[in-house]
């Protein structure tokens, strides 16, 4: 018999809760919003304890930045996050007290790249990139089955890029201005076009120009660490019609130097969506848990 | 008693061979000019024939792109090069029929990066970068003590970067134009400013161009994958001044993003010289050589 998991989303938004032992077995599974450290980390042990067995094992893909080193003062804190409330939460140890199970914790995107690896669009890739667009932009990253940590973990959202000829737009991250997500996230385009991303229609310029800042950084991401399959997801990875652009756009740049990459049709298959699509986050939570077994 | 080791560092212009147990027992080694594959392969394996005795294994550090994938019809082969007369030669192939022992292979870059993490500058460090900025510009990454290879192999020279706002420089890149390779490799800066690298002072403006150029990558690939460490080679790298302006720039660019690298003094003991130097590619070679044991 496959063991009873548990598995937290913690997003700045909202966390989901889920109990289960695989995709095709959650058993229950819970939204929370996310209010203070205090009321959302006691309703997300709330959901456990109210189940009739608890889980073996808890995993947690949390938003960041955490702290991932075992050895560390603060590993299995969200550390130094702007959101209110939130900077040096020592989201680990409270799971851990509250449930008395082995609580394993990564980052929100590394999660959902290990959900794909087990699960989803990343099987048996030796190293897989999983990268998501939405609110922010984050990247995890797979390497023979385990997320990479290294100094700190992943980030990729704060890459500096060339600017498009054309876009005079200053960006608007807090940090760089006119990084990745600065240029390229939910909020660059509102701001950049003055309406909200959902309500832009296909034919509109802002999908060719996010193709092109997309289509760059994962050019970028191929050649510094080789992935062998590029997942993308987040919600404007809801625009369907931006994968085409985006594969188009790599070929474009790679201009030939990595081989197989050549042929569209590989394209096709390389740069693809999540599988999981939106319960890639806790269905990547669920097997982190599996992890600690 | 250490296994005796075979060792080719294969590059462009000259191939390195050595045989011995580690980087304190060299025992033999030999420079051979890159001319033809047929001449240069034999002369490798003469040096190691013509020995009292035969190396248990061989390790080969090769200039690139190469084929890195077991299950691929092109194993073992240097592939796509410019380089006239080397494109799809078979070099493992050659060695292991002519020396009739295993034989280990990988990129130039990738084995010097294994060098270091064994005997080196990135001893114990769970993600290693290694990048040698000289004629070319290229990338090794380890992670947990295996090269990372996933689609093809990182390569990172031919990285997109934002220009900086006084350089007008169009860039040498034959595939890209103002690629990373396009804008700082040895004859990117030669062809800029009409001088050898070597012989510009330490206060020419061409290093500090240089500088930015070098820590605006390094930043990238700090958000892209995190390494602990960042070990820097190459002819170019010869300027040790180039250190502490990389430092500067990675310092700035960061901006306070990605926390212990906030510490200058973190940032000394991160980004660092090659330790193993000019041996670094034939040492390298050696330690691949051992995985093959």
């Amino acid at each position: 018999m496959s063991a009873l998991l548990g598995a937290i989303e913690a997003g700045g938004t909202k966390f989901v809760c889920a109990v289960g032992t695989g995709p095709d077995d959650v058993r229950a599974i819970r939204r929370i919003r996310t209010t203070t450290p205090q009321e959302t980390l006691k309703a997300a042990v709330d959901f456990f304890l109210e189940r009739p067995r608890l889980p073996e094992a808890v995993g947690i893909g949390s938003f960041g930045p955490v702290d991932l080193h075992l050895d560390s003062h603060h590993y299995g804190h969200i550390t130094t996050t702007p959101k209110a409330g939130w900077a040096y939460t020592d989201f680990v140890r409270y799971i851990e007290q509250a449930i008395d199970r082995p609580v394993r914790f990564d980052t929100d995107v590394n999660v959902a790249a290990l959900g794909e690896y087990a699960w989803g669009a990343g099987r048996d890739c030796s190293v897989l990139l999983y990268l998501s667009v939405g609110t922010g932009i984050g990247g995890g990253v797979i390497v023979n089955g385990t997320p990479v940590h290294g100094q700190t973990h992943p980030e990729m959202g704060h890459l500096s890029l060339p600017r498009a000829a054309e876009d005079d737009f200053a960006g608007c991250c807090p940090y760089h201005g006119d990084c990745l997500e600065g240029l390229a996230a939910g909020p660059a385009i509102a701001k950049r076009w003055g309406r909200a991303p959902e309500s832009l229609p296909e034919d509109h310029p802002a999908w060719a120009l996010e193709a092109h800042y997309l289509g760059l950084t994962i050019t970028n991401l191929i050649l510094a660490f080789s992935p062998e399959r590029v997942i993308l997801g987040g919600g404007i990875m809801d625009q369907q019609h931006l994968f085409g652009r985006i594969r188009a756009e790599v070929h474009n740049r790679l201009n030939g130097y990595v081989s197989p990459l050549t042929d569209r049709n590989v394209l096709n298959g390389y740069i693809v969506p999540s599988a999981l699509g939106t319960r890639v986050g806790v269905l990547g939570a669920m097997r982190l848990a599996q992890s600690a077994l």
